[in-house]
């Protein structure tokens, strides 16, 4: 069961509105490395976790993630709020309100207040949250892994954000937020490498005569050489060919006598004539073209 | 430049024609963790790399996506290559027909041969492919733990594939496409470990006061203690309190006279009356709601 | 800040594993009416409100929301428990494996047990949760009325669930869920009459000449008349005609002469004539249609 | 059937084209509170609705929806009319042409004119639009409270847009499609109010138990009151602990003996060593992170 | 202005209810190819059209797939008819309730039936309609050609959808619905030919150079060689090599020093060491694979 | 199989970075007509071709459109390349970097640098790039005609693209990929007409009585005449009325005795009193309207 204080995590001073850093910071709210998809990401995985530990750490992280969901929120909305106020009442002439939100030439601006001056779902660009940016699978040592990496992610776009603004208030607000993805990917780390046998993920061992090469499938200049390609565990195929399992490298199914009839019969019906030159749609409109230059 | 060879990378062998298998294979074509997906992650990463050997890589691997996809695409066509010939050249009666692709009393297996049996850019609940699945964000410490965590989903999804056919070929060329996902797992685990100083992803450092804590957030029952709540590197918290800042925990702005009278206005125009007791929409209604059950 | 506790809201006792039965209640953990969505429209609400009041009614509801959904997901893993195992540890032969998954004759099911027979934020066919589907706009008079339709809808799905299943204990669950909304559409209903002037929404009058009136736009038969169309504060319009302004009814725009030249630059260029009869693209390839049959 | 009449419902007036406001408007063309939302709600209700009556006002608004439509379209099309064709004939150098577009600084100008500089079916931030937006169930009770909510919520969206343009042709134009929805959402209550037992929604009635109880979720600071958590037909209660139910608050399944093993079998594989304190991918990476900064 | 009659433009006689079937005819309702797609792609256009014949065109045929919507819709109903009420008045006990819906062993008709059992705006997969189905561009040598394609694919799946019903009475429907597919193809071809120098689409010329070659990007075996490879107006290249241009085939920008040095401070900071061969994250984790199997 | 030349089909020179004109350039990278939609809708087609010739074909051109693909995502690369090593080194004061970016005023390139100055597979607008783009229905009458009317909508947005910039190499680079649409084009329309028989698409007849009919929905003016309505095998309807089958244009479905019932105690449960007047939960809030002018 979920609970909540009223008090947020973290203090949100904001030093002024202005709808422009508002719709930027969204991108935190609403957007693929965001909050919610901090939260559902780990919430969807405690849900149905079958290991203890895994499980309260899993509910800890994802219930702090709503937190960080409400501080994120709070800062939009405080930035909004000037704005909001006087879309609503009218105070200014219409012309005036459009050349204010629109400070620094932004019909965004004007757009992302027209939704509401609120805290809408989307990202920075104003896409709407989607759950295609949960890539829980319910398998841990493929989940700590997508973890780690959405942890990573999501603190580059709170270093980027920081570089963008110079509001004291939020500066300090976006910095815890970043460093608790830092503390956030350790104890994933942690948890993936205290399973034993947590590589290769899943039970299936690979096919060794697969497992350990390196295909080089680019061509033109000389390969770049570094432990990706032939580090240990790792062989470097210099010239890969089709088929590598030695076969003709051409797809086949067996078909049943109707269905090889009916196929016939389609491929028949649909056949081009390669010995044609046909007049076409485009010849017909193609009256002098040189004409239209 | 990218060429195309007509010799598939690995030989596609497929002993009968199943439209429902089929349904279940585009998952790795048009799903999360399929081959597309992977294809453009590594794609998109590659064309903005500036390291000549990260760049080399991604593209070997990015190329050698698009040929799995041409793989598993080849795959699904054969599945569906029966049901195609005798939709097309209607070869029986329409109740037969409904009966025959709804083999296993499916109407997905009928859906997907209505759009054309052939290979949709769709997941196996024939949800279209979107790239909103590419977690790419320009930045190597953080792209290649997503590539790391990717590959690691796609096998597993691989391996489940794998448990529910007997067909014997098509369970070798998904053994083949899941071992290349633990080879590439391993190629970018080297280059993740041979950049100096990947952690934390970034340039900006972590705040040292919140870098290391592990706050508890889920109550009800005593904690789970391990590694990634404890171990070296994390501090547990038990009691985390808002605000951990040590301010009052609420959200403020500081507002221009105009905007705080325009929001003032607007407040008082939607106060709610907390003594009153509003008869409602729902009472008027509210006839006799027992008589209902 | 929010806080978790381990225990449910609500205990979830379930009979037996059933993937089927599983996928359908999706619907209200990641669907259009279900308990996230429910969460996010009440919390985004919530986040920007300036009443006092109603922003505590906010926060009190988005938080059992949450709780809701923790319950419904839970119902779902432990219809998908085992199923998960087996799948995971391949304890059948593979096309047992398929039969038993597909228990009912159904795709769908294996489909939701390849994405790891968890708990994805779906519905029921499969679709991604979407912030499509919340509608808050920052308007209280507009919101309240927004979650008032949510409370209705969420109400009418969970009856529809509890329809189609026999499991005492899910039934159980679903009968707190159902009624949950109806007390929370008590509660929504009340705070929307507590505000004096809710109707019409927001501030702007609307144009008394075209406030009232109800335009019959369907014809062929003789209109149903009810308190719709001709009730106090309605008046039917039998024969409404373009243009209700007295206008002419098209669409004029004054251009400046260079944007007037440059338009009909194109329109010269892009014109058709009128008393041509082209041989067209489909005729090159009429060839005898008739014979096709 | 539908018909269609060359002249639109109302006359539309445009000073001059502005691409920026084309692109605001939009938000009404193909937003989620936009007439083709508004249209396709009532048009998905009609065509299943079983009373005559209502049939018939589903049909009637639906069709005036459709003629706002092409309102709304018309002014989008006059305001890039301009645009169009100086894009089209390439009048102006490319950067001249390129500032013009841009001419408040704003780059979603451009990019809706190089879409066509027409009436694509997206918000005013570019997103397509999508039945996402449809709230309709098939259930009178419930889709009558989601149309009157949604003619509130386009109702204000429009009165947010008049606050922005001072065209006074559009900004009359606006206020006739700002009235109709006040005049929809009085038809859409009176046919609500008029079935008797429109509360609580469908037939299953409400648990007694939980009907009425408001849960204070919120803590931290004491609860503001009001009629929505106190008044008549609610009753208040200040802690609500797990369970409700009077249960344990855990989630449980009865399994088969064989789905027992497999569990087991999974958790044994996957199980992590609480008392391990392994190394982490992070750590190895982690070489003087303090002299990063 | 559009109008309503409450007649259908063709009579809809099914002979029974059939939740399966109503599943699969949704595929043109709410898909991609289907008579929303077709009414909205052509309404688009019609509102920015500038040549008053193609506006009028457009307008009456934008009109009639609105009506085929209609006709569909109706269908859809009906074959839903059954299972709606007896859903909503429980009139089954469940299990026997989804066993009924479930007819044919399928979920997705209780899916379907759970949405309201009506006619919801997806496809037969329930996918939501998204504007994304939508290419009008807005210059009518390329909308044209877009409406010719439309109405081919949407005559297909007319035929697929045929080929898997017995039920004279929508057969019959869906035949007419198939045939104004053909001649609204006619139309669009008439159009498009009655433009003079309506190829190349557009005003520019190509350039002369690579306008009439083929490029052979496949190897592996022989070309095939036809009339689309070196027929009239098309020219054969047989090793296309990378750069056509004649120039080196790489990217690259002129930067301002400052920017010069900020980049190379970022490679700098990322970069990967070659001659390393780090020990891994996954090697952390390999204990003992081959026991795993 | 898939190989790649590390060489560009067509070198890249930018003359200067430029985030705002990579926004817009990513229109053909991952929007609606750009290189990977093309690139996909031939590949997919490729897969299910059963015509050798054809098949080759498509895999030439699909091959190539991913060269392509290559290619503007280098130019996006370029012209973010500047603003990429900026922001990550934070080499300016936030306000002065927000400002820079913020070039022409435009939060949206802030936007896409933020996502990481890269290549994300997204349009102008920033929506990502969905499979919905994509119509292929694995019939060839019908896809062939998608692939010439997707040509030419490339062209045209390559046109508009190149009316917009200045930058030289750019403008060049942009003309040969215009320039390869039109190719395309021709050779889609030489394999179309080179199959006999390619209209009407597939192979169920047309219903004779209406094949030719061009039905006049749209009134209120005279109508346009052209060959189009009353072209060579076209008959222009003038009244055309429901329903044109001649039957009462209603819908209907036999029921079972059991389903008759349901629905009829469905529809007694939410018949409408026409009769009543009954007061609407708007009326308890509508006090003094006038007075909120």
């Amino acid at each position: 069961m979920f609970m909540h204080n009223k008090r947020l995590q973290y203090t949100v001073r904001v030093a002024q509105a202005d709808p422009g850093l508002a719709n930027l910071l969204l991108e935190q709210f609403g957007g693929p490395q965001g909050e919610l998809a901090a939260a559902m990401r780990y919430f969807t995985q405690a849900v149905t976790e079958e290991d203890p530990g895994r499980k309260d750490m899993l509910y800890d992280i994802a219930t702090e993630e709503l937190s960080h969901l409400e501080i994120i929120g709070s800062i939009v909305a405080m930035l909004n709020r000037g704005a909001k106020g006087e879309l609503a009442e009218a105070v200014d002439a219409q012309a005036e309100m459009y050349r204010k939100l629109n400070g620094a030439g932004n019909d965004s601006h004007v757009t992302q207040v027209l939704y509401g001056a609120g805290t809408p779902l989307t990202n920075s660009a104003g896409v709407p949250w989607t759950a295609a940016y949960i890539d829980t699978i319910g398998e841990p040592t493929a989940d700590l892994r997508s973890n780690i990496a959405a942890e990573a992610r999501a603190k580059i776009i709170y270093e980027r954000l920081i570089n963008v603004t110079d509001d004291a208030g939020i500066r300090e607000a976006l910095g815890f937020l970043m460093t608790r993805e830092v503390s956030h990917q350790k104890s994933f780390e942690k948890a993936l490498y205290s399973i034993v046998g947590n590589f290769p993920p899943g039970k299936m061992p690979p096919v060794p005569q697969f497992a350990n090469a390196y295909l080089k499938m680019s061509q033109g200049e000389p390969p770049q050489m570094g432990p990706w390609n032939e580090g240990s565990g790792l062989e470097f195929i210099g010239e890969p060919e089709p088929a590598v399992d030695g076969g003709d490298g051409l797809a086949a199914v067996k078909l049943e006598k109707k269905q090889q009839a009916a196929l016939k019969a389609m491929q028949q019906r649909l056949a081009s004539d390669p010995s044609s030159d046909p007049q076409t749609g485009a010849e017909l409109g193609m009256s002098e073209p040189s004409a239209k230059s």
